[in-house]
């Protein structure tokens, strides 16, 4: 199979009826670029990430939920910045004689969350790789913002603002050390001294929820609509994708600021989630601190619009909660009644792990 | 090194000035996207292009010109769209050590193509590699183009428009056999029996023209201020990425017409850039047709603008030449003073080599 045929059966035949649909392409798949109509002077907002198999998903990981998974993260990106998706371009690297039963798994994830965020494929390119490696998959992806906003930086936050959350940061965690356990690969995600806890936590969870934390690893959904809404809500966000205390810390810096994020908050947010984990609380919000590949939201908010974004919250069905307060001092502290200590720097970096 | 130590020492320092000076850049590297300033409603034109060592480029090219080559062959897809270059994103995949002087050079060869093209570096990722494998550098630029125009599409031939070419196609393939020869890998890309007359080719060429080739394989110049002349004069551009007869073919293909190409008008190209290659023009047509790697223009005008593209031949000193006319007949032919014979497909394709 050539590479026009590749992309034309895995890509341009599945994309076509999305793209047309789509009244900004003017020209999608097959020049030597595409183009897209633009509005007025929107901004143009763009990010792009890397995935390469074993890094960023387990080498069996189901080509459905990579696709899927591939085209979240850049969504959750335009989240970040309060930006509407508008299309993407997909690169990949791939192995001489690719699995194609592979690329029709990876393709059909991926055209499932395009079409949920109608958010067209417009190009890309493929090639073969010299050695025998895992896919390798490349998306840019772009979005607009009016011209009058300066979108959700990361250098917004404001001392006294209070701190956000979008969903459970940790859950996606928690499907990654189920995935392991599965695959006897705990090793590599969990220090031997918690392997206990852990075996005891999923002991007690019920398997509906422990399916979620599987599915929040494998098909995260991005928090588009809310990053749009906090345009005016918000003076800064990150979407979550290394850990929380990793992620925050970014922000934190960027915005020459520090914050104290309240223990209770965050224990109330896994008793929310479900009570029985209440005997789990310590490893729970390291957990929550640590996670990675959340893909959730944290933003920074002038504490007047608490009850606004609880109304957005039930309004968009998307959990939204406080988690601590940024202060002047640059200090990085986890609070309880009694203490307050700084937070160590957790991050789940992709490039290092 | 961490990865964000690795982008900010590599690529963040050394595009800042680029980019400050870009007044149209209003964030760039470090924040979840990137964000452009727009003018009016240009259109947003999009390209993506994945490069792999060792299937585009030698295993040990300098750095310098992997960077250089990466960010060209992107650019020459602006060129080849009539398109304004705006900005690009940079994505690469890292074996799990990498050779801090290999990126050093790398990113001085990126750095120095973009600043010559006013093109900042806006945002990207990196991911290490599970396994051993050569750099994989995944770029997407964008740019711009007026709202009225629909750009040089790969679809607008018009029958009896005239063929024309810039540069000189099949240069970059003589590079490459030289650059190959070099390395004893000339087998890989030349057939057993054509290596006499190569290496008697190879013998009468005057050094400057073999450097000459060389450069244009290593650093390839994006023909972007004859695109966008080429807006008014053109019907119809490709970008010579995988060879002319292939590519050109793909043109004809996308305005369902065909073409007749002069057999005496490529031999006048090569004996104009070097007279005394005329007992090799039978052999270097070949070269011509097949070629690869050339990112110069072929496009397709009205007889009535001949005048006009040699005046702006002369205008940018960049060769522009006439080599055929297109046909409403779907026959792709080459034609000497005798008669006619198909032209086979000899593409240069990536993906299969």
């Amino acid at each position: 199979m050539s590479e026009f045929d590749f992309i034309d059966r895995y890509f341009t035949q599945r994309f076509s009826g999305l793209n047309r649909k789509n009244d900004r392409v003017q020209l999608g798949i097959g020049d030597d670029a595409a183009i897209l109509s633009w509005r007025n002077s929107n901004q143009l907002v763009v990010s792009s990430d890397l995935l390469s198999s074993g890094k960023h998903f387990f080498t069996d990981a189901r080509p459905y939920d990579v696709g899927f998974k591939s085209l979240a993260v850049n969504l959750s990106d335009m989240a970040a910045m309060g930006a509407q998706p508008l299309a993407f371009t997909l690169s990949v690297a791939l192995s001489e004689s690719p699995c194609l039963s592979w690329w029709d798994g990876f393709s059909q994830g991926l055209f499932t969350i395009a079409s949920q965020f109608n958010c067209p494929l417009i190009g890309g390119d493929t090639t073969a790789c010299e050695h025998s490696v895992g896919p390798i998959i490349s998306i840019t992806i772009f979005g607009e913002l009016p011209n009058n906003t300066s979108g959700l930086l990361r250098s917004g936050v404001k001392p006294s603002d209070d701190l956000w959350v979008s969903g459970l940061p940790g859950k996606a965690r928690l499907g990654l050390l189920f995935e392991a356990c599965r695959r006897g690969l705990l090793n590599r995600f969990l220090p031997v001294s918690e392997h206990a806890v852990f075996t005891h936590f999923e002991s007690i969870l019920p398997e509906t929820l422990r399916q979620e934390c599987v599915l929040a690893l494998h098909q995260p959904q991005p928090h588009v609509t809310l990053g749009i809404e906090l345009r005016a809500l918000a003076h800064s966000a990150i979407d979550l994708s290394d850990g929380l205390s990793g992620d925050l810390r970014h922000m934190l810096q960027q915005s020459q600021c520090g914050a104290v994020v309240e223990q209770h908050l965050i224990d109330a947010l896994w008793c929310n989630w479900y009570f029985g984990c209440v005997d789990f609380l310590p490893w729970l919000r390291q957990i929550f601190l640590v996670g990675g590949d959340d893909y959730t939201l944290c933003f920074s908010a002038d504490p007047k619009w608490r009850e606004s974004l609880l109304a957005l919250s039930s309004r968009l069905t998307i959990p939204l909660n406080r988690i601590g307060v940024a202060q002047q001092s640059r200090l990085f502290e986890l609070s309880d009644s009694q203490r307050r200590e700084p937070i160590q720097l957790h991050s789940f970096d992709h490039f290092l792990s």
